[in-house]
């Protein structure tokens, strides 16, 4: 099986590039090569297993039909602008977040036009698709009403999975990934960062800033979780979705309370002192319009799984990124 | 007020055109100038408002730049390729569906870069957005899960319209039409045209193929309704519509037996007795995935207005094309 990840230097493609060639196979198919794509050329992993890394902007013509040139039978799509940069910069959302996707599926479409081709491709999604007004628990049958260009794009994008599978195009799968908690490496500055701030920083005995009101309520999953999600989706019988081939992930509903909470058991008042309130108007006002918590029924019948409480994605990033030790252990 | 048509030639564009002239007036402001556009140059109507007929392609590159170059103050966006065409020709309605509209955003917000610009844009999408499966009146809030490539495109461009008027670039209103019966002209090919064909020719004196059931359940409006909500639409307060830009219109919910019924309150049992049962289960099957009532409380309570039973429909039908005047009375 030969395994295509686009958008692998980031955080996701990492660890999902890490998981696959630990495993050396997806479901029953052993991985014979794996080519891994991004803007700027991932790092080659450490493997015995062909590997290709390239640098490839999926929005320029052409660099589509080249990824797809080699046939690979199982596609992650992870690539995108994110949110905050794809509502300042409209042109170049749109130009990676939906023509690159677009790029993306034609060159599928057209290199099954003289040998038969329909590869699966994961398509990671966003709850950025929904928007105010919002019931408490968002259904799976929800309309889609984004508030920013990037959940237009990703709302626009599963539209084209769907039809694009309708036809025969593509295997397509999309999953709507909760928000990432907890993040490894730097602070960064997305709007949502600060989820992850709280339980890294002050693990690392280092201080972080709490913007917002210890009662938001949030849709989380660990990264763990997520890679989870995206090798369950590559192996899925996608016969079992019917038309509707994006599905809300599993997650965790939870109060930044809840949240800092699991950190005092696992890093005691010497890590929650860490944590500095700074209200910050601008941030709440964006995060109030976020969901809160979802009803992700089918996903859950189709053998989704994500964190039962805030205590295992504390545990989760213990484990994978601090080797299983804090300041306090 | 500078008003702009595309797709003006077809059968409702041509039936604003004359209703437009006609008022003379759009709410309180009164029509300086009309352009009426179509892939074939309409039909010049006779007025003596200054009105341009002009041939143009949408999807061509620098069409919609040059449609709007005059800055109309209202654009009516009527043209499509219909679900048939668009799920045999896929390429073809991509083209003209998705990025004819897009090219027209484009160039809307392109037009506004030097000089404040943005135009009221009223565009027509399509129940087509909804698939199954399906609850029994669709709601405001549903999912979109088109089941056709034409579907699939009027849901993206919904999208579109939102995100673009959220950005201040359009002031945008999207209008989900019922099915339009009764179609006036001659039958056509669609896999909806019996609906109308079987009150058209009957009252024509004409034998009509009816291929479905009569318990068939599904959405309808009247020509007139059509006309209606687009003049509605056209000086709405979009500040009422919040992010939800697009709206399923309001209509009737009937049976083929009550349409049936209606027909012969008008027309007797000299006009049903030309209704030929010859059952199609391909058109049988297409038609049991459609919506069959939904709960348009949106559009009511800003004010759409459709018809509230079958006679009504019949009667604008005998009123608006036949002189008011059946074979029977």
């Amino acid at each position: 099986m030969h395994i295509l990840i686009i958008g692998a230097a980031g955080m996701v493609g990492r660890k999902l590039t890490s998981a696959l060639l630990a495993a050396g196979s997806v479901g029953d198919g052993p991985i014979d090569r794996i080519t891994l794509a991004d803007v700027v050329a991932p790092e080659a992993p450490d493997t015995t297993i062909p590997c290709n890394t390239l640098a490839a902007d999926l929005a320029s013509h052409g660099v589509a039909e080249k990824l797809i040139a080699g046939r690979p039978d199982l596609i992650f799509h992870l690539a995108a602008i994110v949110s905050g940069e794809a509502e300042a910069d409209f042109d170049k959302g749109y130009a990676i977040n939906l023509d690159g996707t677009r790029f993306l599926l034609e060159a599928i479409r057209n290199q099954g036009r003289d040998e038969p081709y329909c590869p699966r491709l994961v398509f990671t999604s966003s709850i950025a698709v929904f928007g105010e007004p919002l019931p408490p628990a968002i259904p799976d049958d929800m309309a889609h009403t984004p508030l920013t260009s990037y959940g237009t794009q990703k709302a626009i994008c599963e539209l084209l999975l769907a039809d694009y599978s309708r036809r025969g195009f593509v295997d397509g799968i999309g999953i709507r990934l909760p928000t990432i908690v907890v993040r490894p490496g730097k602070p960064n500055k997305a709007a949502s960062g600060f989820f992850s701030g709280i339980i890294r920083e002050p693990l690392n005995g280092m201080e972080a800033v709490l913007p917002v009101d210890d009662t938001v309520r949030h849709w989380f999953a660990s990264p763990r979780a997520a890679i989870g999600f995206l090798r369950h989706a590559a192996t899925l019988d996608t016969a079992t979705l019917g038309q509707r081939r994006t599905l809300t992930m599993p997650g965790l509903s939870a109060t930044i309370a809840e949240e800092i909470a699991a950190l005092e058991r696992f890093g005691g008042t010497a890590a929650t002192r860490l944590i500095r309130r700074e209200p910050d108007e601008t941030i709440a006002r964006i995060v109030a319009g976020w969901p809160q918590n979802f009803d992700a029924r089918r996903a859950l019948e189709l053998g989704f799984v994500a964190e039962a409480s805030f205590d295992d994605i504390v545990r989760a990033h213990i484990e994978d990124e601090l080797g299983g030790v804090t300041a306090r252990t």
